[in-house]
Order: structure tokens, then sequence, then C-alpha cells
């Protein structure tokens, strides 16, 4: 491609808008540009970068076996309707009507049409296994769309769905499209890892998020260096503390602590660690009568330690927690603690409550906790002594870093990733609700096994930049960046020898397969390097008179601070080499 | 490709709803899935052939110079209203809000966008001439949505915007575009026409429909063998009889014409030829106030030959009839002509009305028209003579077949299309609404002037097929066919020699560029044989022990009645010279 003919728009200033660097240098580097909130024009600059994802994308998942097609956008509400998700899903969900007022949505996803098409199309086991997939424009209403084309309502999505005729079947299909999923990422050149995740109601461990690790990544990844272990923060186990419970050594006190209603302060106050001081939080889970109609409330007490973050996920695997928990209001703290919030605790209740205790507060001795009295808190609180056993001791924190890892091999790390896959075995979820069943081998019907496989196609160009850029600019991994070279003239317009070299190795890359621009633009050298450290294109060569008069070129690597001068004769091959090395 | 890991889905029986042959034959070949009305999965089959399409387009816009980017699908309504589109559309442009009650299109097309994109970025007419094309899904709410995907809502378009700096610069864009989709067009292997076409209020003659040839096309196509012309019937002019307006050879008489209201009851009741015989047609253009208020109407007859019939494209560039007129009202004939319709004529008026005569009606003579009075006719009717000249002679009609070619080259020819391209030269319509200048070469902000280029992809589909299938399905050009051959091994489960051979012959025309499918689905030969013909690969390829005994295989091109037996060792490069050929 050369300039000339190609469109070229960078930008010195970043919009206001833009919170993020990925964002920030998109719209610098002419990538994108904004139509609405959260929706994108992607430029000719982003288009190419996009067009050599998907390319890899179609190429795994067709070596994993699986079939593309298309399913449409614009989708009618019946099927929906069918799953209960049209009235289910929130405003995220576009909901539109047509000229004879029949309800449709906008796509977000395609469970129910691809669903739609097994139940009609794969009639027979021996049809099975099957895997569609589609590169196709989704839409979702984010109340709050944001970080560019990251978290932006109309967004391009590769949604993969296989269908089995059994559960070892359909975990076969997970395990090879976990394996393309892995082939897909080491090609796009990015640091990622393939992270446990929660399987909510399903069950079963066959969920893994793909995180592109970066600083700026709105997820917490918790892994254990010296292992394999990888697991969100959602589902990622604190195991009990190795140590027994030691002994009571000192008696229960009530101790003025006035106004300090924290765990922080609360221990700062009292000159003890977080660590010996116990979190309450009042949790209630609302009764129905026989007719479905509300019957009152259980309320339930939580004990973490201190410093320790409640888990949201693992609170709702709690038994008699599953359907649904909230936080209690004051009316029910009262009416059980007695008290107000900042200065509760497991001991002289006034009602009786369900107490669930996470692992790390079971093994906690001599700690301190709210008296249930305005300005006072309890210390040397001991189990068994001073009250009896928790309820229920289950894993219902976040772990933090330096946390024993749930393998046994090492201690847990947390860095920070950009969710942007997602393999996930479904189940009978979809089949058993819009009753898709093939014939099995004894002639009878069966539900599909099913499971889904995304990744967001447009959200991996910002992931890949907040990973790799750096002051002057986005740093493109070869295989996905809009060009692998860019051969920058000087005088081309002035020196026929210039001209004729520049065009000379422009042919030469392309007939050596490199996807390379020539700036034939004219523009001076500065702005010309500028643009190409923006853009963030892998090899720069640079062609100038001085240069041709001693046989060279000067070739450099976008992560490379220096130039290599060498012979224009070996331009093309070294550029090669190194775009495949 | 293997068709064990691709998905083949063939009917015997094409679904009811299906009208025309390519809709049944996309259905029975498993190329398109019904969603919903005017609403289709595209099949894996089918998908291959929109991929195909569109590669080839891809090709020939960026060597004519057009530059790909992608515009969002769902558009904020602000930019629709800013043309006045928003709410001129009818229902056809499907309008949605948003979760703040913001309203948004799902895009028809991109006018609006891409010119708001030029506004922004293209400053300096140095950045001129600039061509800007997408490949997107376009939504539109047809009221009764038909023939599969050649007039469904959903589908996908390629729409290409010229922005150039004078009419003339423009002009050369056109020029461009419409060498492209010549290439365009001649790659897809079809049958087809550039038809000049009518431009409307924009005036000029840079208008072109790319019209594929098959007998089910909607639109008539106006051409001369002997020729180039070729024109759409709203443009192909028909021009002035050659002959001068004969003599009066007979008086003018009133005739009892009982119950015969149209011209042939007429003309075969009077024993004369329609050529002789008058027909009389009463519109009407409303008046408004300086405030804008109805303010009465004028009445008009319009007078065609009776075997020829009225084009309402020419009618509206009638002087005075350009901004809109309807048929007149029964209460309008009857005060102007004191008649009913069926026996209304020039002559006799109540009141005055304008007359325009078509070019062939001025030069008439002796013939028969309404007399104004019920079951009465005039015969022997003569201008000049019996009546004024009409207010105005001018090209009204139709044109027929064996009318003179306007080039003067001949005679007019008719055959029928399927409209897939459209080139159009915009100017400055929705720069200038839209307020989108660029800095001219003395620094002053001028309008671009534009043009914009569609072609139909999925349409391509239906019009392919329309040209080219016989009983046994679609016959596909090898350009944009799923697969260009098919492999069809017989027994390849119980002989390894046809097993081996099969897979050899695969790869070696894998190896030779050939899209090639190797059929191992162990279908037998009846079945396999009519799936592929079904489907319409352009050559089918059969290996069997018999053959292989002689060292032959057995090859067919799709069109052909007899297979050609010839050596296995030279049917990798036989074939590939057939798909070339």
């Amino acid at each position: 491609m050369k300039a000339s003919q190609f469109f070229i728009s960078t930008l010195k200033e970043a919009p206001a808008d833009a919170e993020v660097v990925s964002h920030q240098l998109m719209m610098r580097a002419g990538m994108i540009k904004r139509l609405g909130a959260g929706i994108y024009n992607y430029m000719p600059m982003g288009l190419r970068v996009i067009r050599k994802v998907e390319g890899i994308i179609r190429d795994e998942m067709s070596r994993g076996g699986a079939v593309e097609l298309l399913m449409p956008i614009v989708q009618p509400a019946e099927l929906w309707q069918e799953t209960g998700r049209f009235d289910k899903m929130g405003p995220e969900l576009m909901r539109v009507k047509d000229r004879h007022d029949r309800d449709f949505i906008i796509q977000p996803t395609s469970e129910e049409v691809v669903t739609d098409i097994a139940r009609q199309e794969l009639r027979s086991y021996k049809q099975l296994p099957k895997n569609f997939y589609h590169i196709q424009t989704k839409f979702r209403d984010e109340r709050r769309p944001r970080f560019g084309i990251m978290r932006g309502r109309e967004f391009t999505m590769k949604d993969a769905y296989s269908f089995d005729r059994s559960p070892e079947a359909a975990a076969r299909s997970y395990e090879t499209m976990f394996a393309a999923y892995k082939r897909i990422f080491d090609r796009f050149g990015l640091t990622y890892r393939a992270v446990a995740a929660d399987t909510g109601a399903i069950g079963g461990d066959l969920s893994h998020e793909f995180q592109v690790i970066a600083q700026t990544g709105e997820d917490a990844i918790i892994y254990c260096p010296t292992s394999d272990y990888a697991a969100n923060i959602e589902l990622a186990e604190a195991v009990a503390p190795a140590a027994p419970r030691a002994e009571p050594t000192v008696a229960m006190a009530k101790t003025l602590t006035p106004g300090k209603s924290t765990c922080a302060d609360v221990a700062a106050f009292l000159g003890l660690p977080m660590t010996k001081s116990l979190k309450s939080l009042v949790l209630a889970t609302d009764r129905l009568d026989e007719q479905g109609n509300p019957a009152g409330s259980t309320v339930w007490l939580l004990l973490l330690r201190g410093d320790h973050e409640m888990n949201e996920v693992k609170v709702g695997k709690v038994p008699g927690l599953k359907d649904g928990f909230r936080f209690a209001t004051l009316a029910e703290i009262d009416a059980h603690f007695g008290c107000k919030p900042g200065y509760l605790g497991p001991i002289g209740l006034k009602q009786p409550v369900k107490i669930i205790a996470d692992r790390s507060v079971a093994a906690m001795s001599d700690f301190c906790c709210g008296a249930n009295e305005e300005d006072y808190h309890l210390t040397g609180v001991n189990w068994g002594r001073d009250l009896p056993e928790p309820d229920l001791v289950v894993d219902i924190r976040n772990v933090v870093e330096g946390d024993p890892s749930p393998d046994g091999q090492g201690v847990l790390a947390i860095e920070r990733g950009i969710e942007v896959g997602h393999v996930f075995y479904l189940g009978t979820k979809y089949s058993k609700t819009m009753n898709a069943t093939f014939l099995d081998e004894t002639g009878k019907p069966a539900f599909f096994e099913m499971g889904c496989y995304g990744i967001g196609v447009t959200r991996i160009l910002g992931a890949a930049i907040e990973q790799n850029h750096d002051e002057r600019g986005i740093i493109w991994p070869a295989s996905i960046a809009p060009f692998q070279a860019v051969i920058c003239p000087i005088g081309m317009d002035r020196s026929a020898e210039v001209k004729a070299a520049a065009e000379a190795l422009y042919a030469e890359l392309q007939a050596a397969g490199v996807d390379v621009l020539l700036d034939d633009r004219g523009e001076r050298p500065g702005a010309m390097f500028a643009d190409w450290e923006l853009v963030g294109v892998p090899q720069r060569i640079v062609i100038s008179d001085r240069g041709l008069k001693a046989g060279t070129v000067e070739v450099q690597g976008r992560r490379e601070a220096q130039a290599t001068v060498m012979p224009l004769a070996e331009a093309a091959s070294q550029v090669g080499a190194r775009l495949r090395g």
C-alpha cells in the first residue's frame, strides 16, 4: 500500500474524553473516530488491524473444526422470549419494533438463534460434534460506555457455539476450543493468561477467561508464579490457614472505642494488628409464602478477618444464600443486634442469626469484635470459650497476595488483566429451554450439550495497546499491526535515487509477503517518523541520499532505541527475518 | 475443505414460501435459512459465496483507489435530522431509542455519516479526490420483504462515497468507479448491462445501474442490439416519429361506442388499429397560497397513443408538474370534461385544461378519441383542423420494443434485469445540507462534489442464480462458487485405492490454488451427485475403483451433459485449466 492511496490522519493531542491510553492512542493514530457515545467509525488504519485479528481467529477456529456462518444482527423477539432473556435482560438489550409493531432485538450474542438452527439442522448424533461460529457486529446498550472501543456499545465479537451428545464429548469440544484460543492469543503476540472462572449455576470447572495482562486492566487475576494455577478473583479459592487455631491467652473484655466504627480504626485505636479484628457483615434473605408473596426475612451474620474483603460470588454459593441475598436494612440490624452498624459482633444478640465465618476467621483467637453496643468493642474473644463455634465455616473472601496457592505449589500473586476471550461450558441450559434435541444411538431424543466461546475482536485492539505502548505511541505485535513495515524515503520528490530505491524495496518487500507501506506523502522526516511511531508500525526503513551513497538504509524496530545501518541489498531479507523472529 | 469438517444441508423440496427460483435453490442448497420475514441466517455454504463476492469487490475497489473503513450500523439520529432524512423517510428507515430515550437509526445507507467524516477529516483540496467505502450490514424495513435475500430486510451492501473539488473531478471519480464496476461484474462471471438511469433532481447524465440479465428480473432494460445504447425504462427516450404528420383524409364524426371505455375496446369496436386511438389521462397539481395553504388545483390532460404507457418519471419532468402531481379526482374530471373517465378527449371541454401530448400523439392524424360524452367517441380527428395544436409536445411515454434507438443506430429491444449495482453523481446535495466544505486553492471553503456507488452483495447471489440455473440446481460461475471443484470418491470407506487417490488429488488441487471440496461423507453416488448439482459446484471429479484400474477419473463441468474420462495424473491440471478458461 502506498500512503497516497491510503488515508492517514494523526492528531497531536488526544480528545479530552479519552480517559485511557489505548483510547487516546487509537484516536490520535486515526484508527477510530467517535460517532456517538460508545459508537465508533473504524477508520482505514484501525480496520486493517481488525481484519488481521479476524484473519487469525478464522484460521484457528477452522483448524479447531468450527464452521463459519453468519447470524443476523436484527433478531425476532420470539426466540428471546423462549429462553426468557427478552424479559429478563435489562436495558443493555437493545429492543426495537418493526413497521408492523413486532418486537425485535439487536443481538448482543446469539445463543438463541444458533440453538434454533441446531434444533432444525442437527437431527442425529451422527452429525455431532458440531461447532458454529460467526464474527458479527454486536450491540449492548451500556449504561456508561467508556474506554473507547474497549467498552463500546457497538462492537465486533467472534462467538462460537458447540453442540455435543454428552457432557464428556462437550468437554472434548471445550478442550479443542481452549487449545484454539491459546493458538489465537499466541499468534496475536500478546502476553495473556487463561484464567479459571466461575461457572455459576452450570457447575463444573469448564470456564476460562482469556485475559490480556495490562496494568490498567479492570480485572484482578490470581496466579501462582511457581505453578500453572490461574483464576479470576471471583473463583480463586482462599484455602484454610495451615496452622491450627491458637489457644486463648487473654480474657474477654469490653473496651470503649468511641467513634471507631471501622476495623482499621478500631485496630489502630487498640494497637492490634488487623488480623486480630473481626469484620461483621449483616445480610438478609427474603422468604416467600406458598402463593409467592413476601413472608418475612432471615438475617445472616457474615464474619471476615478485618483485612479481608467479602467475595460476592462465593457468598452466593453458601447454602441458603443461593437464591439471592441483600444487605440487611437498619431496622433488621437493630431488631437482631440492638445496635447500629460499626459496633456489631457475634456475641450478645437480641435475636438469633445464622453465623457464617470465613475459614480464616475460624482460625482466629484473642480477637476483637463489635460489642453490639455503640462505641464499644470486645477484645480477647475466643471461639468455643466466649461464644459457640460458627454455624458454617466456608470460603467467602477474596484471596490476597501471599495467600497459599490452592494447588499447594506456592503462594498467590495478583496482576491486572483485560478480559478479551471466554470459553464456557453451557450444558443443557439453552437446549432444555428451547427443547433442542437430537436423536441418540437408541433413537431417542436427547438435549444438546452446549458450549460457547467468545472473543472480543475490537476489544483486542484496546487490550493490545494497553499492554504495548510507550510515550511515543502504539507498539503493535507484527501479526496484527496495520502494516508490518513502513518505508520512509527522505526527499523522495527531489531525489530520483531515493524514489527509485524506495519503489524497488517496496516491490521487493511486497514480493516477500511483507505487508509494507510506502510513505510517499512527501512529509518532512520528523513528521513522518512521529506518525509511524504513533501508529506503531513494527519495522521502519529510512532511505536517504546520504545513506544511498554508501549503499545503505536504516532499519529500526519500534521497540529499538537505535537504528541499524545495513546494506540496501539486504534490507528486505533482514526486515523479513525481524518480522518472523 | 473436507465435507466432514464442513456443514452441508440440502433439501429435496423448497419451502412453500419461496416464490422465485433463486430463493428456492438457495434454501434447498442450504445456503440460507430463514429467521424471520426478510431476515436470513447465511449458512456456511452461502457465506462462502458472500466472502468471494466481497473479495472481488475489495480487490477492484482498492485498485480503483477507494479506501475501506467501517461505519456503524446503529447511527445517532442527529446526523439524519441534519439532512432531514430522519423525518422524510418512511417506515423503511428502522428507528430505535436507546436506554436514555435518544433516537437512533439502523443504517440503510451511510451518506450522513461519511459526509460527517469528510467534513472533519478532509480539510484541504490537497486531500482530494478521496473515496471511502465499506461493506456493511444494512437494514431496510420493507413493507413486503420477498424473493429470499433479493429483497430482504437485513442485507449486506458495499457502499462507496467519493469526495471531489469540482464537478469535473467528480466526473473523473465517477468514471473510475464505473470502470471498477465493470471489472467487478466481469470477474463475477455474470451477464450484465450498465444501464443509464435517471438522475432525478441532481441532473446531468452520471447515473448508471448495473443490471444482471435474467428473465425473472423486475426491471425492464432498454438497449440497442446494434449499438452501445442501454438505459432503464424510466430514462430511455422515445424519440419523435421520423415521418411527418399525415394530412387529414376523413371528416371528424361522433360515433356511438356503448360501454367501450378502453382504447383497446374502442379500437376493436371501430375496426381501427390501436395506433389510431388516443389515451386521455387527467392529472392535477395543487396550488398553495402565500401561507402555504391549499389554494385550488390545476387540471392537466395528458395524451398518449392508445398502445403506449405513461412514464411517470418523464411526466415528473414536465414544466409545471415537477413539484408533484396526482391523478385528478372524479369531481375535477367532471368539472372540466363534463363526463366520466372512459370517454374523455381534448375536444369540447367545459373548462380549459393544459394539454400535454406525447411526441407520437403530435404525429397522429385521422385518430379517434373520447367525445366527452358517455358512450361516444370521435373519429377522424386531426390536429390543427379539429382542435388547436397541444400546449406542449414532449416525451412522456415508455419506449416499446422496435422504437428507434435515441442514438440513431438501430431499433430498441427490451430485456429483464435485476439491479445489483448503482453508480450515482450526488453533486453537492449532502455537502450543502451538512455544510461539508474543504479549503480550495484560494483558501476559501467550497462544498464537496460527491458521488455514491452501491453494490448489493447478498443480492448478487440471488441474481447470479436467477441467471444461472437448470432443473437440477444452481450453476455458479467459478469465481464466486462456494467451491470451485468437488471430488466425489465412490466407496471411499471400502476402497483403500479410492481413498488414497482422492486424498492425493485433493492435496494436488489445493496446492494448485483450486478451492476444492473432498466429499468424504460416504454418501451413495446418486445422493452425492444430486447434492453437488444442486449446490452448483463448477467442476466435479469422480474417482472409482473401476476408473482407477484404467488409471482414469471422470471430470464433468456443471453445464456439461457428459463426463470426460481422463488420466488421473492429468486431472488436477485439466480441472485447473477448465476453471481458468
